[in-house]
C-alpha cells in the first residue's frame, strides 16, 4: 500500500512476542487453574502501603502529572546510595532505555549486546536505526571485558549489559565492568532490572565514570510491574538531555505516588526478595533438568531431552506457562526461563516436571 | 564532556517548558489560594465510576499490563464508530504521535506544522531528525488547504494537523481536510484531542483516507489526564507497524481499568463538556481584552495593551495561573491561552481582568 513512507529500519524490527497470558491458556487448554512463571514478576505484589494509598481515593486525575519528581529523585538517591540529581524516570527500564537511544543512536552506530538477552535491546537498536553488534556469551553465559573489547570499533556507540542477565541469571562482576569503562568511550548501559535479588550490583561505580548508565524499575522487586516506573542512574551530563528528550509525563499520577509509598515499606521488599532467593536455591535442587545459578527471581533451564517447544507446551498442558526461549537469539532451541512463584507454585511445577521427565 | 556522543539533531531540541504548577506559584508569590487555568484540562475531573474502580483496591499491580487490549478497543470503537481494529492506544496522544515519528519519520523529511500550535509536535520532528516547516496560520488562525498544499513538496512525510487548534481554539472544516488528503499521498495527522468540545470532527473521514491518522485522548474531555491514554484511529495498513513499534506495555494497568470506566458513563462526559462550552462562552462575552471564538475547552487572547509577561504576571500576582504563548512559535508576545475553569474560578479570572484593564 503506502509501505514505502515507512521507515526502511521498522521493516527489520522483530515482533515483541508477549507471553500466553493465564486467561489465553485456560480457554486454549480447557483448563481452570493456571499459573504463570514467565514474566519474572514477585508473586508477592507491592508493600500494603501501596494498595492503601491507591484506595485513599482523592486522586486529582484531572490534572497533568509534574514533569519533575523531586520527593522521588531524593527517595530513590536514599535507596541507592546515589545523588538524586542523577536519577532519571520513564515509562519502565523500557521507557528509559528508549530515551538513551533517542540521545545516543545515530543511523549505523553499533550497539554491543552480549547474548542471550531481553530481545527489547534488539528491537530498540533497530528502530532507532542502529546496528546491533552479538557478542555471544561463553559456555557458561558469562561476558568478559576481553569479550566485549575485542569487538568495540569506532563505532560502537553503546554496550548494553544486563545484570544480572535476563535470561541466564547471572551478573557481570565489578572488576569486568570496570575494565569495560575504562577501556572505552561508548556509554556502557547496565540493566539492573533484577539487581535486588543479586550478590552485588554496580551502583558504587556509578558516579565514577562519565560513561556509565545504570537503568532500574519499580516492576520486579518493588512489585509494581502494572505501573510502569523505572529510572535510571545518569553520569551528570547526560541528566539535562534525558530531561530535554525524555516524554515529558512520562510517570502516571498513581505511578509517582505508589513508588514513593513502594519506597517508604522497604521491609517488605526486603522480605519478599529474600523469600524469592529462598525458593529459587530450593528450586534450582529439584528441577529434573540442568538450570543455572542465578541472581535474579527467575532461572534458565536445558530442556534436553526434550526440546524447549517440548517441555513449555507439555506444562501449559499441566497449566503452567513458563517462558519458552526459542524466540531468544543466542539460544539453541533447548532453553527456557522459569520465574520464582508462590511456594505451592513453585511445588505445583517440580511435581509436573517430575512427572513429564 | 562527551556531548560528541549525542545525536546533533538533540542539540536543537527545545526544551518542554511546562507552566508553573499551583504550589510554586503559591510559594513564590506568598499565597494562599491558587487557580490553574493553563493546561487544558477537565475542572470537574472523570466520573465517579473511575474512583470506585479505583477504589476496589484488589489490583495485581506486580503483573504487567496486557500488551492488547480487545475489550477497550471494542468500546473506543463503540464510542467513535470506528472499527476496533483501527484503534491504537498509546501514552498519551503525546505517545501516540512518538510511535508515528517511529514509523515515518527519515532523517531530513520534511513536517508540515501549521503555527501557532502545540509545541511538542516541533519537538518530535527535531528529535526524529525531521525538518519542520511551519506554515503560518492567516489572521484568524485559519488554515485552508491550499495555504498547506503551496507547501508541500516531494520530501513531505507528515502534516499535524490539530483541531480545534492548540491554542487558537479553531477547527479545520472537513472539505478543507478532505481536500488536503487528496491532494498527497503525505501522512496527515488530525490532532483531535480536544474533539468532545468542537462543532465537528473528522470521524466520518477515518477509514476512507489511507492516509488519514486521528489522535484522541482521555486527557481533555474524559478528565484522566494523571493516567496517560491515548488512542489513534489510523488506515488498517498502518496498524501492524504500529503494534510492532509502539512500546509494548505503554499503558499502565489502573489506566486501561480506568478508561473502561470512563466510557461507562459518558453521560457525565457530555454533562462536563456542555457545561465547558457554556462557561467558555460566558467568558468570551465577558474578558475585556480581544478573544478569538474556540471550539475547545480554552481559548486564546490578545493582551494588548499588555504584553503577554505582563498580563500573566499581573495575573499571578492576583493567584491566576494562564498559558503565556510568547514561548510559542508564530505569535507576537502579545498571546495568552486560558483554560475554562469552574464556575467560581472563572469568576475570580474575570474580576481579575477587569482590574487590570
Amino acid at each position: 500500500m503506502n509501505e514505502r513512507l515507512l521507515r526502511e529500519e521498522i521493516r527489520d524490527v522483530p515482533e515483541y512476542v508477549p507471553g500466553k497470558s493465564i486467561e489465553e491458556v485456560k480457554k486454549e487448554y480447557g483448563l481452570k487453574n493456571v499459573i504463570k512463571l514467565a514474566s519474572n514478576e514477585n508473586p508477592y505484589g507491592p508493600s500494603e502501603k501501596v494498595f492503601e494509598e491507591i484506595r485513599r481515593g482523592d486522586w486529582k486525575l484531572n490534572r497533568y502529572p509534574p514533569v519533575e519528581v523531586p520527593e522521588l529523585k531524593v527517595r530513590v538517591g536514599e535507596y541507592t546510595g546515589c545523588n538524586p540529581d542523577q536519577i532519571v524516570f520513564g515509562a519502565g527500564v523500557d521507557g528509559v532505555l528508549e530515551t538513551l537511544f533517542k540521545l545516543f543512536c545515530r543511523k549505523g552506530d553499533e550497539i554491543l549486546i552480549p547474548i542471550p538477552t531481553f530481545p527489547y535491546y534488539e528491537i530498540l537498536t533497530r528502530v532507532y536505526g542502529g546496528k546491533p553488534v552479538f557478542v555471544r556469551r561463553d559456555k557458561k553465559y558469562d561476558v568478559t571485558a576481553e569479550m566485549i573489547e575485542s569487538r568495540i570499533s569506532r563505532k560502537t556507540k553503546m554496550i548494553i549489559l544486563c545484570s544480572p542477565n535476563n535470561p541466564t541469571g547471572n551478573s557481570i562482576p565489578n572488576e569486568e565492568l570496570s575494565e569495560v569503562l575504562e577501556s572505552t568511550s561508548a556509554i556502557v548501559i547496565v540493566d539492573e532490572a533484577y539487581a535486588e535479588f543479586a550478590d552485588w550490583n554496580a551502583l558504587s561505580l556509578a558516579g565514577k565514570f562519565d560513561n556509565l548508565i545504570l537503568t532500574r524499575t519499580f516492576s520486579k522487586a518493588f512489585g509494581l510491574a502494572g505501573l510502569r516506573i523505572g529510572y535510571g542512574i545518569l553520569p551528570d551530563w547526560i541528566v539535562p538531555h534525558y530531561m530535554r528528550v525524555n516524554p515529558p509525563f512520562s510517570l502516571g499520577t498513581l505511578s509517582i505516588s505508589c513508588a514513593l509509598k513502594a519506597l517508604e515499606d522497604l521491609d517488605h521488599v526486603s522480605r519478599t526478595v529474600e523469600k524469592i532467593k529462598e525458593d529459587r536455591e530450593w528450586l534450582l535442587r529439584k528441577v529434573p533438568f540442568r538450570a543455572f545459578p542465578s541472581q535474579a527471581n527467575f532461572f534458565m533451564m536445558d530442556t534436553t531431552p526434550y526440546t524447549a517447544d517440548e517441555l513449555s507446551e507439555k506444562l501449559l498442558r499441566k497449566g503452567i506457562i513458563i517462558r519458552n526461549l526459542s524466540g531468544f537469539r543466542g539460544t539453541d532451541g533447548h532453553m527456557v526461563r522459569i520465574s520464582v512463584g508462590r511456594e505451592e507454585e513453585n511445588r505445583k511445577l517440580i511435581e509436573a516436571m517430575e512427572e513429564i521427565a
